[in-house]
């Protein structure tokens, strides 16, 4: 079934429901779902409307004009996601393949609805993987002199291979401001630990000298300052003294592949709204 | 700040999510939060709305009226919960303190809004727990033969107090089907397993003869069928094979604590529809 | 490094960890690791003992002999486990690939310490799947009639690969009671559900009928009574009234990859001794 | 059934198992747990064992020469604890009432076993909660200027008190380097966040700000440093974009009830040693 994703972002007033509900009333839409929440604290109001497609009863630039003569009036921040517009999503990795597993198996058995039309590494070990699943797959190594120009690449691909979701699966590489900045809210980074603890480098031998009793790993939106940008999934597990930093690593991978997925998914379905420092993210499956 | 909330529950249609929030804005209600759940399956449609009663323009008869006339153009199933209207929880007890606690101290912190007039128990143990908060304690021993009639006692005094939720906090006890079906919906019930492993009797034996490795807790509205009824929250731990039956009962406590506090609150705050066999359970803190 | 497991149990006495450490300590064996637990409801003893096998003064045989000897005195039931003898896995299929591609990364990312020298299936749409790793795929289909003879010839294979752990990966049939005692404490099953919940077929179905706030999997061996076997390991999620079948049928992928993975890990680590319908499994990472 | 608890710490070498059970073994003890680690990084080895008390053949202060003789042989760091030697543990609180009546109502029911012979606080709020549980309750309210000599007044009642375990169950004071230094090992704190994200003071607030998807807490040993000191355990509980600070607050607050009535368990059953900045914890029940 085909359907259209609205997510709207805007002051909290009175009769917002109403006004939205009766715009896409009014059209003929079969409303499939609608979720919304409000922040009281900053007095904003966020809505993810899912429609019918096939009750669609104009031309999609109709419906989009109308719609926004309607935001205006309402002061709506929105944006409209096609079920049809199937996303590209390019994965970067370099040399752990749990993650990068992960993602291609779930995107095979049909659960991240999505195409994959190129792996980037920094190194060339990940390139069977890529092999197996028949995507392909680029090694652009980097040193510290050739790091802006290896970027300049990363960036060239992900272009033209018309890449809408930038994903980092344990990509041990910083990227520059420049980079993150112009493509905001479209790179999701795995970092391997429970943000804010341990940012950085070497979060598992860090949880392990400060002998925490859970690990996690994070999901999130890069944005230029590392590891601060809105979390979009976390997630924990319980470990003991008896775990080594090796120990810790082998159960973490499991939260990593778990994290990011969610993350991914989440995004690519349209649940997610950022909302400054935070992620608004509605409930899946619908 | 004083609120309404109306659930409501119908077969689902096109432009419902429109009309009812358009009688809302028109009555110049301001809407503070609005949860809905499409059952695709039973294409059923369910809705909590959580209205400031300050923007109330009318009296409260005539708002029931006029919804009332709408609901029934709609076939809606709905009811409506004011917040100044403070529910009175009466609690059914045994021999275990920790889930009456749990409740009483909860209760006491402002988490759970009600009022608890009345604990009743079937074994004199406990009546210093309610002293502590100063709760009329009633102790009606059950033996087969008196069975009925006990029943009929309990029956009495909590139309005496006026109850409307009645909190089966490890009543050990069986009730009667009549009983059950005259207080349907209003009786909460924490069954010491997560249902429906292990229904019946002595679950944490059986958890651990079976050598499981986790255990749980379920609260669910008591219904004719023992341990069959609409479960409204459930949660494990992890355990192992060192922990005895003693040590999973002890493990257990906790679990029964949170889980029945948490199904009581989503009660008391009129977050749950029941629709058959399961319920419809909206997020809390809104 | 080289090690040697031994698992023993026998019943409880005075003088056990002082008697079985201090023959070990005689032959010159470093001790990695020693875990014990003691059933004291029935009186049991069990441990599990890691050696350096790098001390080993004698030839394995002369070690077991003496051991042997030994364990006759105190009547302990023991088994010995080197860890240069690689077990071999054989996997057992249908069509869903989640846990067998869970399996064979594990194992390929070394994970997994074992071989993995043959798939079997009834079905031939994992073949590639087994191509990607570039292992033996049988493909024995079976009806009704044939079921008894496609069993023997999946006994076959398993003996002519020296198949030591037969594990169902979501292997839709049941095995005669005949195939499972033969392989008793050979063959771990994965069950989607947490059971004793939901035996038998189709648990996510049952689960959204129930109404149950959360599903889970259970990984056990299998027995000749279908989902009674002990359990190794269990694991859940929390799901709601949102999720539908088909949902919980996704999210239940996640834990059944997870907790078949750690009790195959545990399994082929020699962590796990039966006891009855339970199973003592030492802490992992040792 | 009483028992005695012994704790080791010393550097790994061979035979250390052999060596202690068969001193224990020649002195006719039962031993009804025993439990090791080996810190394989730092080359420490670590023991519990726990001995029937009733097969003590000698007078206890002969035990520990014989023991203490023996350890100082094999450079063990040691402790004995006798289950009839019941602890003391004071507690100190200021404001919040959920830590303090969760300790009281688990010492209530049997499941701590310790004498609590004092409450303290730098507020006078709670002092109803202590009359209701007849514990002498002490005032000491705290200014700037007096902060040394209400220091020094809380070290004299718990020394008046014989307090061994001192309890800061949401006691929003900084304590004094000298204070801590003097009680080391002794005093356990709850911080309401996962360490070591969120130290310091309105670790619900930054958590809300920088939109966390799970809030938890930890139970540690206090150090001069604050929330710095070694962790006893932590938990955590899954949050939402819809939880505000307030909401978070509620909801850690049974986590941090949890947390730390497991650490003040673990610490009354001798299951804990310290290892630098890591502790070890053995399993419970046992």
């Amino acid at each position: 079934m085909k359907s259209v994703v609205f997510l709207i972002q805007c002051p909290d007033r009175k009769g917002l429901v109403a006004s939205i509900s009766t715009f896409f009333y009014q059209r003929g839409f079969n409303m499939l779902n609608c979720q919304q929440y409000t922040d009281t604290l900053k007095n904003q109001y966020f809505m993810r409307v899912k429609l019918d497609l096939e009750s669609l009863g104009s031309s999609r630039k109709a419906l989009e004009e109308a719609f926004g003569n309607f935001a205006k009036e309402y002061q709506l921040n929105w944006s409209v996601h096609y079920s049809d517009n199937i996303q590209r999503m390019g994965i970067l990795v370099t040399k752990a393949s749990h993650c990068l597993y992960d993602l291609l198996l779930r995107w095979k058995e049909g659960e991240l609805k999505c195409e994959i039309p190129v792996i980037i590494s920094n190194h060339p070990v990940l390139e069977t993987v890529a092999d197996q699943f028949k995507i392909p797959f680029h090694c652009l190594p980097v040193t510290t002199d050739t790091k802006q120009r290896q970027e300049e690449e990363v960036a060239r691909l992900l272009k033209l291979y018309h890449i809408d979701l930038i994903v980092l699966a344990r990509y041990m590489q910083i990227l520059s401001k420049e980079f993150v900045e112009a493509h905001e809210g479209q790179i999701i980074n795995i970092h391997h630990a429970f943000l804010p603890a341990f940012q950085g480098a070497n979060p598992y031998q860090r949880a392990y000298e400060r002998g925490v009793k859970m690990i996690g790993a994070t999901a999130h939106y890069a944005t230029a300052e590392l590891d601060e940008g809105p979390i979009i999934e976390q997630d924990v597990e319980r470990v003991s003294h008896e775990d080594s930093p090796e120990e810790l690593s082998r159960i973490g991978r499991d939260i990593e592949r778990i994290v990011l997925a969610r993350a991914v998914k989440a995004h690519l379905e349209h649940r997610i709204i950022l909302s400054g420092r935070r992620t608004v993210v509605f409930a899946g499956g619908l």
